[in-house]
């Protein structure tokens, strides 16, 4: 476990290297998939004071292992998207300020060219805000359902990431270090996302063969990207 | 006072690393309520060069306490403030962009999300401009009051912060630090109100039950937020 | 000389520092009343090769004092700037983005808040696009009448810069270090500027007292900002 | 050979000090004309991780030298352009976000000001994009055919890049570090010419004679700027 908590740690700190968060207004977390073992960042604990020994385990049901700090309040939907998307073993949340104006505005991400498509198959889908229902009941668990709902048949190795209406996005993926290059990644597509509608309102996704050949060559079985098996 | 003149000093050198100030754009005080003493920054003097002990110490009625630097050109509205708002410990000023931009345009930032509903209970507030006679008379008190008009039934504790019109922003806080808090998390607030307008000109505020949710999450008796007492 | 080649060096490195020149695109200059010799960048050397005695000397009339390195390519505009404001000790000539996006769309920038008025009294105006024949015969010298014919009455102290038309800004101050500092303002008010009118595209400048207000305290016989005389 | 493996190797580690490329999206390539090899960065390897021996040599067929690292999978787009293109020596290829929002917007970059006219005579083009045979036949390879196609009479030493449809920008020039250099750019003169159409949606472009005065004065026979000879 001290090496699930050193690479969330690190993950959390690779957010601010990439000025992805403000303040405490983020968190990183992984999991143990053989001991079912989630580990995550602590509740406002500020970045610069952070340590790979405060971060903070949890049981897939949300209770606590050790006596050690308080998890991040966000700790919920993070257990019910491990619980539901077994694929996963890392999430991040962020507020970064493109992506989250998307949230904001309650529109998808279309995919509107290349960078895009090597990350994300198909639009960045946007799940639903919460009645004030669900709110009174269990915000955190409730927001992990509505991305669950929105997803529907959608991939989440495809699809590694959502907009929450009103309040900005998740991404995950194999491990906690690549959940926050997703993260990374979906900044800079928000931010081309919204250049481009501002210079062309009417802008098409690109041609679905261009986005195939894109996701399909960093991705599954035919990737030709990195140095990979050969 | 050493402890406030240091706590202001820091807190004036935290705006600079956050990229919040231009030249010498800003300004940040506190105040010691034991004693009444309001400690700000000088007034023009670059940061660079900038020392504990230059912070400058003031009566409530605004009189110089010590013989040393100038105060801050600003500092009549520091303290109308904090006549006005007993529960305040630390007033910041800054030009920063995206919030001075709302200011100029003279709209107050709607609540679009969590973000926002995390640090500003419902809109940020925008104060009129001065009158020509209100200028003539007392240009920096006078841009207090109006702040203070603005108010009227707002309660500072949960709306730390104000535009003024044409002008640029004023946050608080419990302290000098928090009141910086208040200005990095409202510079990134109103960068992402302006691109959510951008994106869909007709963006509503989020519903009100979750920003109650996400307001008293953080706040109040009931926060869950953070690391506090359990 | 020395003296001059080094302020000049300083405040191009300046120009480096605040991220406000790419590549080599920018360029300071200073002026000795005295002997009306001016100093300025040689043309094209990367900043980081740059040292205080690369700094190039010429005459009034343009003519080079040393052997040394060829000036900027802009050096007429300068010396045409000098000789028609006698006032003026720097001036800075940048490329900066939100500055020049203004003169690419042919657009003075109004003086939408207390920033702009703090630094330029009224609007940063803008001078005409050179005619052919202008430009045949000598760009650069023409670059700094077209400038001084759109000054005609405007003072060149209370109006420290100008757009030239699909160009990009001059500015000047007193001395090299200030013609800097203009240039820094000038790039926060053109995007506080354009991001006010993508918020409200019909805003108006801030109320004419309120400009001079501003103004007035930093600069002039009454000015009550920084550290100056009591 | 390690001499032009050390100046590809800097010249991909500017594209990441000037923060032109987000994790490891882009290349730069250089080719020895003498013998026909081209040097490229190899494929999706982490910036931090890169040394100048990690450098892939391939011929201008697209045949690996020797045994190490699997090339940029955008390889076979930079031979095409050695090939069709016979005066450049370096190819620098980004998803830069200003220049790569045009490519998505599938718009051209009209010359707005001087600072365009510096670096590309005229628009930066837009190559169309592909056709799903193009891309099941050699996505790569093809990109590189419609840059030739559109480029035709076009002179890529006066238009050092182009936009890919949906995809990013290619910048050329004599050498590895100056197809980086018109990389950086571009991404400026694509900032500058999107904030012009926010500011104006009907801008037109710079006049002709102003933008030959200031190509002219950059490059070619009669160019003044820079220490060149004299």
């Amino acid at each position: 476990m001290d090496k699930l908590r050193k690479s969330v740690y690190e993950a959390n700190m690779v957010l601010v290297r990439e000025r992805l968060v403000t303040l405490t207004w983020g968190n990183v977390s992984g999991i143990d998939r053989t001991t079912g073992t989630v580990v995550i960042k602590p509740s406002g604990v500020p970045y610069e004071e952070l340590a790979p020994e405060h971060m903070v385990a949890v049981e897939l049901d949300g209770r606590r292992i050790d006596g050690g700090l308080k998890p991040s309040s966000d700790t919920p939907t993070h257990v019910a998207l491990y619980k539901a998307f077994p694929e996963i073993g890392g999430i991040c949340h962020t507020h970064s300020p493109y992506a989250t104006a998307f949230a904001q505005a309650c529109r998808e991400i279309p995919c509107f060219g290349t960078t895009h498509a090597d990350h994300f198959r198909g639009a960045v889908p946007l799940a639903r805000g919460l009645t004030p229902d669900e709110v009174q009941e269990a915000y955190e668990a409730n927001t992990g359902k509505v991305i669950i709902e929105r997803f529907g048949k959608l991939n989440p190795s495809e699809v590694p990431g959502v907009l929450c209406a009103h309040h900005g996005p998740f991404t995950w993926g194999r491990t906690p270090a690549q959940a926050v290059e997703n993260s990374i990644a979906l900044e800079v597509i928000a931010q081309m996302a919204l250049q481009t509608v501002n210079l062309e309102p009417h802008s098409v996704p690109v041609p679905q063969h261009i986005q195939d050949a894109h996701f399909l060559r960093k991705h599954g079985p035919e990737a030709t990207y990195g140095q990979g098996l050969e």
